[in-house]
């Protein structure tokens, strides 16, 4: 009997993180009796008088939401991060090491429409989106006590996400943070050994490989990565080597609206409900120095495992051991892939 | 104005792995409108007839279990690791790596009385848990194709558990897992420098300092970390440098047992709930080689953040930058140093 990936269960090396996930192919038909969630409500009105992301609204604090149309930007009322952070470091011995950070939070709220989502929201919407995280990356990276931007956004009550209103979010920090530091250092060693970035030769072969591509515009492939950890975890990359959104052309901001809007649609498609997700854009530092190994991608961790109510739950063996999926990334390629392209609602 | 690490935004390095997290002491007066979890139910018969863990009833696969009194482990019927699995690796190129992996994987039920939980067992009977865990150890660890064995357990359906009869599981593998090898690498480094185990002078400096220590007996300390991520997560330190549960003295197991009791008593009487977590042993692989810088310790991650229902999402900036948590390791300390030692149900 020979080795097959497809079959037999194996660790996969993540090159662009440095860590390696377990996958047990034959483990899929397990039966579930555990947690079952809350289904993701299907309709809601185009405007909630309780919301406080809607326009005309009032926020927490007594902040009055102005009455906009499209997107709309403002400082979270509960940052994480504050401006004002003292600068300081305990230093007790190389065990209690711990360093003042300091950064700006912020709330972007997609759509004036209560109702919506990035799937069902049309191109040119999700466009102006693109352009706001373009203005705010530009802002808060020319600011010099920030030295990293991250935009995100968490979709759906299972993600933590505390409102329905389609909105994303920025934290930008003064310190680097952990996962975009692993990906720099990887980044760097495979550009100073070849001279191309390690995105760039992954997406070549991908591309010509084809069991793990999703869908593609003239700018962006989204795919099922070959380390991917969650079950239907994917990644949008943009064909140029670009090391931030500011470098994306008119036409590139386009195509990134077009491929968020795409996946999304298959995302939602896979089980027919608002499918739930974090995902964000990595990027280089905002610190001045020049990062020509970063490769601009956006990252997509949904929850979901078997159905609209049965996500898989990343605790126990992941926790202490190594993260660890039933369905192989070619298995969930497959599937997305194969999903009607217009959205289940229309 | 000084940095004060009860007050301001800030990064704690954990040597054990060498990650960083982010603290945001600020933050725990946020309020919550998103997801609320079901309540862990109360009460629970002894015997359940539907219950595939339960004395005398049959398990998926047509397994039938004895007539058990105590404890019973048996081979998982959905093990995500197999013994027959061929050896082989992908290789191609740096981007695309892959390595077969074996193991076994076992369940352990605690008692054969479904309506128990660690914290509302007696300490003999937990006792007859350790000596399992020992019994395990031993012949899993003697195995020349098993290099490391996870003991671990999944308590309470948040958590994935999918089974609410007392049980926890063993994921033993050929190869060492992400987790232990970092910590692996972090302890040698540290045992090289000084001479002393890591977590032998963590402990020693943390019994000064006391404000993060919980509960002791005379062989173990249960703390919450410097480094703790998750809102009440912690720590159980042997205070004698072992590398394995088979090092243990007889004494030593019960005190092992008597803390597990003792901590998942407060853990049951911050909000008055069966609390949920993951939980589990750090140990030296079992390779055959010498891990003198290994010092045996049990780790316990649990979500809840607010109270029985409101948990702490790590989600969106969590995945894709650094994992962040709202109150401060101290505070959480001294919210569970506070509790009645009396479990609430008594
Ligand atoms: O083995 P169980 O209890 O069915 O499953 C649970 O624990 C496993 C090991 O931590 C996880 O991989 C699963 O996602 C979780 O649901
Ligand atoms: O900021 P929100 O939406 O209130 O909160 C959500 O996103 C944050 C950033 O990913 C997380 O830290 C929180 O745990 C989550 O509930």
């Amino acid at each position: 009997m020979n080795f097959n990936i497809e079959e037999h269960p194996h660790k996969r090396y993540n090159p662009l993180n440095g860590d390696w996930i377990l996958v047990s192919p034959h483990r899929a038909k397990r039966p579930w009796q555990g947690q079952v969630e809350k289904q993701a409500s299907q309709e809601r009105p185009k405007y909630d008088p309780g919301c406080y992301l809607c326009p005309g609204n009032e926020r927490a604090g007594g902040h009055k939401n102005p009455d906009y149309k499209g997107t709309f930007v403002f400082t979270n009322d509960f940052s994480a991060l504050l401006t004002d952070t003292p600068p300081g470091e305990i230093n007790d011995g190389e065990l209690f090491q711990a360093k003042s950070e300091s950064g700006i939070c912020k709330v972007i709220c997609f759509s004036e429409d209560h109702s919506l989502t990035i799937p069902e929201m049309e191109v040119e919407n999700i466009r102006n989106v693109v352009d706001l995280w373009c203005l705010q990356f530009e802002e808060l990276g020319s600011n010099p006590q920030i030295n990293y931007v991250q935009i995100f956004e968490n979709k759906g009550a299972i993600m933590g996400c505390s409102n329905p209103h389609p909105h994303g979010q920025i934290w930008s920090s003064e310190g680097i943070p952990v996962e975009p530091e692993k990906e720099s250092r990887a980044q760097k060693t495979y550009f100073e050994k070849h001279g191309r970035t390690l995105l760039n030769d992954y997406l070549q072969t991908e591309l010509v490989k084809e069991t793990r591509v999703l869908e593609q515009n003239d700018s962006f492939v989204a795919l099922v990565p070959f380390w991917a950890v969650w079950p239907f975890e994917t990644m949008i990359v943009s064909k140029r080597p670009v090391q931030n959104i500011l470098q994306l052309k008119d036409k590139e901001r386009t195509d990134l609206a077009d491929i968020y809007k795409k996946l999304t649609i298959m995302y939602d498609n896979l089980f027919e409900t608002s499918f739930a997700y974090s995902a964000g854009l990595h990027q280089a530092p905002t610190d001045g120095k020049d990062y020509p190994e970063w490769h601009l991608h956006m990252h997509f961790y949904p929850p979901l495992l078997r159905s609209a109510t049965v996500k898989k739950f990343m605790v126990g063996y992941e926790m202490l051991a190594t993260p660890q999926r039933d369905i192989t990334p070619e298995q969930a390629a497959q599937r997305l892939r194969d999903l009607p392209k217009i959205h289940y609602k229309k």
